[in-house]
């Protein structure tokens, strides 16, 4: 029952004592807002909502396979934009990573992410065994 | 403990490919962050947050009670405004809606919402089971 | 399986018909979106984002220890600043909290939190027994 990180390659690891990407306690799997940083943090790749998309879905999907799961196991995406008309941009890159039912979702317009450069983050919950048909 | 889509008479499906609003998985239910549309998605119903907190507590009792559940099974419920001094008007309608020990919540002003109508979204967690006293 | 609403010494208690600062169900544990708030509610302590950190996780500590649990327990905390400049105000505080494999963390800048003294709110979810090693 306790808490066990998860780790994928190609997703970067944030610096020691500030978060972690993927936690997994029992069945719950827990991942952090993600966003399409380098795997070295340095820079902020995807020219605009969709690429930036594409992104981090591809890392959610890592640390899914690595928490043993899949992304049909995802049951909640909170989705935060710096600009609300970039969600069919979003929306579009979902439709690649999703089928059948979709996870439960919220998608807000903040004031500002970390990096200027970024103009989407993705925060996930998924429950292993949730995607079994 | 496969997921389970719930719908409800009255709240209206978002399109195919994009979220669910309900997802029931063992006894916990998610409910993606609803807003006072119509069924049809084509207007936003309710003069003030007041009304459209009405409008969207109305959806979330109708998709806990497609679950098997019920309003107080709900045990944390995340609030967005387009201004933070419209709370006055979420609080006095989810007393509506609640009693005893109210659920956990956090209440943000966010940017921008989906559409530029709507001032209240307001998204929902619930375990089946917590409400029996 | 029933909610239970924890309440913690020094934590200022919402008004009533409100909204709970912390329910547990089996081992699950839910905190609301805390602020500095003084426990009559009625000023804001802490000078800045740094100071208003360590309030608001001073509080969290004590939910988690009258649910039974531990910090360790965190497994995902949500942090909404009014000054995205303010994460590494943040992210000191956190330390002096947290270690080994820190809780999933979403980090955004938000238009305005419900007083205008605030500059920092945080939310919480825990699984009791997540932190045992």
């Amino acid at each position: 029952m306790s808490k066990k990180r998860i780790r994928a390659q190609d997703v970067g690891e944030p610096p020691e004592g500030t978060w972690s990407n993927c936690l997994v306690i029992d069945n719950h799997v827990y991942i952090a807002g993600m966003t399409s940083r380098s795997a070295e943090f340095d820079t902020v790749i995807g020219e605009n909502s969709y690429e930036q998309s594409i992104g981090i879905f591809d890392k959610i999907k890592a640390l899914m396979q690595s928490s043993g799961g899949a992304m049909a196991d995802i049951v909640k995406v909170n989705i935060f934009l710096t600009d609300i008309n970039d969600r069919d941009q979003v929306w579009r890159a979902r439709r690649e990573y999703f089928s059948g039912d979709f996870p439960v979702s919220t998608l807000l317009e903040v004031s500002k992410l970390v990096h200027p450069d970024m103009s989407v983050e993705i925060e996930a919950v998924a429950i292993l065994g949730a995607g079994v048909e």
